[in-house]
């Protein structure tokens, strides 16, 4: 017998109180969700002096991932992508209303997503409070909710508009790995097995850097998570900004993870090409959902206090100016040429 | 040159401000909203001693509009089918997100879905904070956000559960109108130009019953929005608040609104088949979007003075019994045989 949409949500997203159950290191009583999935809304209640940080992504088949997507990493990953706007705004995670179009009931397929889905959530202390079911081309619509403290009436949530001139600049882990998978998965590239295993993870996998952007609260100055490519979110913190940056491409061609892709590189291209190819991986891939943040220079010591806290790597590679436009030197300061284009979804 | 995602947002949902200026009337200070479109997250700081009611829906083409619906009145109904959540907990509209896949950038269609989801959202002082837009086959998934006060403790969001045996049950507006209008398009009947225009404007720009839902605060027991069938969505009240009811189908059939109906279905059908025809419009329709729900016999005058202040209309059309299951029956309490079912996305 077919499952029912009602039958389909109870059996694989509805889990009263189990969530807390799960994960008991984490079992803080959640005031805020004072009514969850099953009636017309779900309730938040607030705690005092925190506002509600609020983001939501849509995942769409052939665009985000391929079809033969394992469903336990698209469950994660859909959570994942939420969570990391959240680290960017440095808001504690606390509930999701998850809406999904499904082209047919196929229980194996449901059991593997909410099991990926809830993994991450219980791993953050996260919610599922409600959301909608339908028939339709595969699509997953997360809206996540944070809390941001408010401290004498100002808001501690990291945005994009905050950077100065003079301010570092920081990304956190690696880049470059989910987009070096991408082209190899889309046949651009032939990748060695254990090199496309190790970008692979990062593509399907990515991991939110909500710690670190909790511990970031008061000291970055602007934050953003790499979405769409370095170059592209940098952009958009410029933007809001109005001020300039010149990033340092020798610190930042070393962000590439997977191990064994140097090599791999240096026996297939000339060294300007092999470069090239890299920069570009780095500078442009999307998908990385690290934290791209700035600092002033006296904040250095309790930026690397940070990372240490949140055990998660950070590299300064560059530094705000007030000349407004990007600039890319080599370790020597000179100039970098070099096309970088970001991920645009209707370009 | 082609339009790209950020191009995209800006001109047609970014619009700083704008939605208070339109709506004079309720110029209210939203202090709700500290940031809207334009960061990682927005941030919403709900009123000391309010909760935040939050709902999801995401809308399909083929499943719940057809493709070539005007592009402004499925802006009205994709944000008029989350309203009315809120309307169904007694929640005052404040925020929404959208996140909007297209299968192209279409401009004129753009221009369109904004104007009707903008003139909907004006008219409710609902400020759209965020989302999020990507290619893919047309899906509009929104969530929206409300106020609901906290009084002693005690919210005073409506909710499914709260339904006690003898109260009386009670319908806003018309049913069925929406159904026939499908049933029309789809090829099922034909109807004269003059039904199927009215029944259609119900079926493309149903209205959220937002003013009867806050009126009824205090006053109703239990409520939900017709949105699957009134049966289908009578038993979650049923199921939730662990009673029965009897529903008088003499009170109910009379509820279809559009005009000439009657006489057409008198010219087609023998009365029986009429009547089975009508009723199953009312009883398993789907897409009203009015209010079903409970109160006390003692609140009938606050029932009835609440419809007045909101200008909705309202029926009584059965009460709620101890026995558990529901009950058909006629205008001299007789049993109502018949098979109606209610709307399942996956059925």
């Amino acid at each position: 017998m077919a499952l029912g949409e009602f039958d389909l949500i109870e059996r694989y997203f509805k889990r009263p109180s189990v969530s807390r159950a799960l994960s008991p290191s984490r079992n803080t009583p959640h005031a805020d969700v004072a009514l969850g999935i099953g009636d017309d809304c779900a309730l938040l209640q607030p705690r005092p002096g925190t506002q509600l940080a609020i983001s939501s992504d849509m995942l769409v088949e052939g665009r985000h991932f391929f079809p033969d997507v394992d469903p336990a990493t698209l469950g994660h990953k859909a959570l994942a992508v939420n969570l990391s706007d959240l680290a960017a705004c440095g808001a504690k995670p606390l509930a999701f209303t998850l809406a999904l179009a499904l082209p047919r009931v196929d229980e194996p397929w449901l059991a593997a997503f909410s099991r990926g889905l809830f993994a991450l959530a219980d791993a953050h202390g996260c919610t599922l409070i409600g959301g909608d079911t339908t028939q339709g081309p595969l699509n997953i619509c997360i809206t996540i909710f944070g809390e941001v403290p408010v401290v004498a009436g100002k808001s501690q949530a990291l945005l994009r508009s905050g950077a100065r001139a003079s301010d570092d600049l920081y990304v956190s882990g690696t880049l470059g790995d989910a987009r070096l998978a991408l082209d190899a998965l889309c046949g651009t590239i032939q990748l060695p097995a254990e090199v496309l295993a190790q970008a692979r993870h990062r593509l399907e996998q990515p991991t939110p850097r909500v710690a670190l952007g909790l511990a970031l609260r008061g000291i970055a100055t602007a934050a953003i998570d790499v979405s769409d490519g370095l170059l592209g979110d940098l952009g958009h913190i410029l933007k809001a900004s109005q001020c300039g940056a010149t990033l340092d491409t020798s610190s930042a061609i070393q962000l590439i993870a997977s191990r064994g892709i140097e090599s791999w590189l240096s026996g297939r291209f000339d060294i300007e090409k092999k470069l090239q190819n890299q920069l570009n991986w780095v500078l442009a891939g999307g998908d990385d959902y690290e934290l791209l943040f700035t600092a002033p220079a006296s904040a250095q010591a309790a930026v690397m206090q940070a990372a240490r806290s949140s055990a998660t790597p950070v590299t300064r590679i560059g530094r705000m100016d007030a000349e407004i436009g990007l600039r890319l030197v080599d370790t020597n300061g000179q100039p970098v040429s070099g096309q970088f284009a970001s991920f645009d979804h209707f370009a």
